[in-house]
């Protein structure tokens, strides 16, 4: 959870895009140094907007920005600057602003702002922040990255599981450290092992009397703090969690995991997954420099290179055959292609099935079976289709016998490929996602080539 | 928002997963019409697998759990059930247990139910609810599909801007009809038009005699019914938002939208996204059946192989010239493949951007810039690195001449087709993922074929 931003106490409601004369006044203000009017076109903006503004600025100029703009750089900007330029700000800013700006956030934002640092600038950091905070922080630290530990804060409002409306809400008033934003109230028992949880909307409902036990929500469930950070985004998704209490080895609350983090983490796993399937670098950003984009791209082209240059090695074994039939090489790339594109249908339902989890042990068979008889189907199909059609253009009974027979075969190894490969790459632990494409449409090529100049090597010539 | 399931007072945490001796227990109550141990075997399952149970039954057992079950469907499974099977199971149960499923739903979800429906059940539907939920379920239906008008729901918990934080927990006290979950009291004018909102946090924690004006959340934005779903989504999600009021023309409030609502949202159209770049229909799921499956995946596959035929009838033009030197017939796959890999990647990139708002109008232009600048760059890299290969390979220096020039040719088309196929389709209020994948591999095959086979018929023959 993210604080939100101080301005006034009577704010207007936030300007919900900077236009192009605004960013022009503000690219002039930066040109000429005048910060009040930076800092008077930036007031009515959202942090998460200010982060754009400073992403999209080349770098010479984001410096000129930052140092211009450090006395209103706030944890809520930090928080929600990318990675990818993150440090670049960190060390270009004043250490006592930053100092400052880590004092006001949530323990899981000090966590993600920190946890890529070098080990001096994070000791820095930490050494900023109160001795609590900083507990907590060390704490969240101590789990595996990605996990759930990482992502919660430590900041939990919990009551003892004995107490009523009325206590909870005198505790509350009496309290000034309670985070910015909260929706439920933890019950716990002396041992601080959660036992229920409250909402607020419950609490603020029932008569002070009524015991927090019997405003309790009947669902439940706790978060272990060594579990996969998006295992826990699914189960938010699935169960329309609000908020989730994160447990230790000894079951006892550690912090809370609330929605909107869970929601950045599910966009970040789609992220990759759309990315790696692409053989995009999943670190890739729109911000991204021309060299650094065209470096993250090399090494799945360098693959492709190696493995194109397989599938031409099957076709050098049959030149013998494309010498004597031309027809062959006009008709190859058909028999690749449509191997190519139904073994990435087939990939793409299984990378989406097993990022959702509901590509699970129970149906891995039912679907693993489907999509073998779906590719003979298809194959059967379009075996068929490119049957005729060779035949309309060559008026070879035979040629269009074995293209045809050479898609059956290819789309029933690009269905087979299509599934086992995601769910052998998940099985080694690795990510379904990575280098599926690659590995499958090498497949569908060096197979459509091979059976291809194969049955017609040996039917025709 | 979903109600939360009433199982009893004190239930213990939610069973995590059915095991597979416990889906042998239900196969056999299935089976032997056992609805006792059917009903304890469920009852501490969350409503979200009981849904999936019922999804992932094949067909004729899906009807018998339904007949067993029925008296135990609620609101909450119906809501978490696949649209794929909805309708069917709205069918299958009795028209009563419907009733009185949806008479406990939020309105959001009723018109989620529904909206799909034909035009008798959805009147059933409509007829079981109260006036004042019917008028609510019919305004929302007055909105555009996949607008913030549908995924809104009606309840939401208004005070006036003048109140104390004492009047308004008097009020929640004293009303019986508040939502199940809520998060934020909106304040409003005499005429409805929102004015900020406090969260329930706040309202607890601040004393009875406090202003709500002077708690109000300094960030607050309103939502336009006629919105995107899909804008609202990314907005959540950007600026950490849990719940958002929906205003309509007239800027009066009309009802409101919640953060674990516009997860689901975002996870839909993410699964659009992948689904759509590899040629998939987007209503797949994981339970479709053979005849299903392979249905869908038709289209793209006939319009794959009309494609190809296109690349192939490119090669045809240049018979003469691989008869004459079949290395051409070996190395052609290589420039088409590359292209299409590097095609892929900008595509994906750009599909990305667009899909998370960070590609704008603000940086296209840099954007198609750096792309081209990319295609170039690796265009170079590879056709050099071809270059030697295929010297190394066939000890042809024209030959290694003509196909690093056709991969520099073809890495820039590529790139280009890359960003300005997606672009060109958002732009033509088409979905940039539609059709993307296909129409970009076209290009790089066409353009590969062409300029390798062109090149090498002039400079080599």
């Amino acid at each position: 959870m993210t604080e939100h931003r101080q301005a006034e106490t009577d704010a207007p409601e936030d300007k919900l895009q900077l236009s192009q004369q605004d960013m022009e006044v503000i690219g002039r203000a930066i040109d000429t140094g005048d910060s009040a009017t930076l800092d008077a076109m930036l007031l009515p903006v959202h942090a998460a907007d200010i982060a754009d503004l400073i992403e999209q600025l080349p770098a010479p100029r984001r410096r000129q920005f930052l140092d211009l703009y450090s006395g209103e750089m706030d944890g809520e900007i930090l928080t929600e600057i990318d990675e990818s330029i993150r440090e670049e700000v960190l060390e270009q800013l004043p250490p006592e602003v930053v100092a400052e700006a880590v004092r006001e956030m949530d323990s899981d934002d000090v966590v993600d702002l920190i946890e890529d640092l070098e080990e001096p600038e994070k000791q820095a950091i930490l050494a900023a922040l109160d001795d609590s905070d900083r507990a907590a922080v060390e704490q969240s630290l101590t789990y595996p990255e990605y996990s759930a530990g990482r992502l919660m804060q430590s900041e939990v409002v919990t009551a003892p599981e004995h107490w009523t409306v009325g206590e909870t809400i005198d505790f509350l008033r009496q309290e000034d450290w309670l985070p910015d934003q909260f929706y439920h109230v933890v019950l716990v028992d002396p041992r601080r092992h959660p036992k229920g949880y409250v909402t607020l909307g419950k609490l603020l409902a029932s008569r002070r009397n009524m015991p927090l036990r019997e405003i309790t929500e009947d669902s439940f469930r706790t978060i272990s703090a060594r579990q996969d950070e998006g295992d826990v985004a699914h189960a938010f998704n699935k169960y329309h969690l609000i908020s989730a209490p994160v447990v230790d080895d000894h079951d006892r609350l550690v912090g809370i995991i609330t929605i909107d983090d869970a929601m950045s983490v599910l966009d970040e796993e789609h992220e990759e997954d759309i990315l790696r399937l692409a053989g995009v670098g999943d670190d890739s950003s729109i911000s991204d420099t021309i060299m650094e984009t065209a470096r993250q791209r090399v090494p799945w082209l360098a693959i492709n290179i190696g493995t194109a240059l397989m599938a031409a090695s099957v076709i050098a074994l049959f030149e013998g055959a494309i010498s004597k039939l031309v027809a062959l090489a006009v008709l190859m790339p058909i028999v690749a292609s449509m191997g190519g594109n139904a073994g990435t249908q087939t990939l793409t339902v299984a990378v989406r099935g097993l990022a959702t989890r509901s590509l699970t042990r129970a149906n891995t068979m039912r679907v693993v079976r489907r999509e073998m008889a779906v590719g003979l189907l298809n194959g059967t199909l379009f075996g068929l289709t490119m049957g005729l059609v060779t035949y309309a253009w060559f008026r070879d009974p035979a040629l269009s016998l074995v293209i045809g027979m050479a898609m059956i075969v290819n789309l029933f190894v690009a269905a087979l490929g299509g599934i086992l490969i995601p769910l052998g790459l998940e099985k080694a632990g690795a990510d379904p996602a990575l280098a599926s494409g690659t590995f499958v449409t090498t497949v569908t090529d060096v197979v459509g080539f091979f059976t291809f100049l194969g049955l017609a090597s040996v039917i025709l010539l």
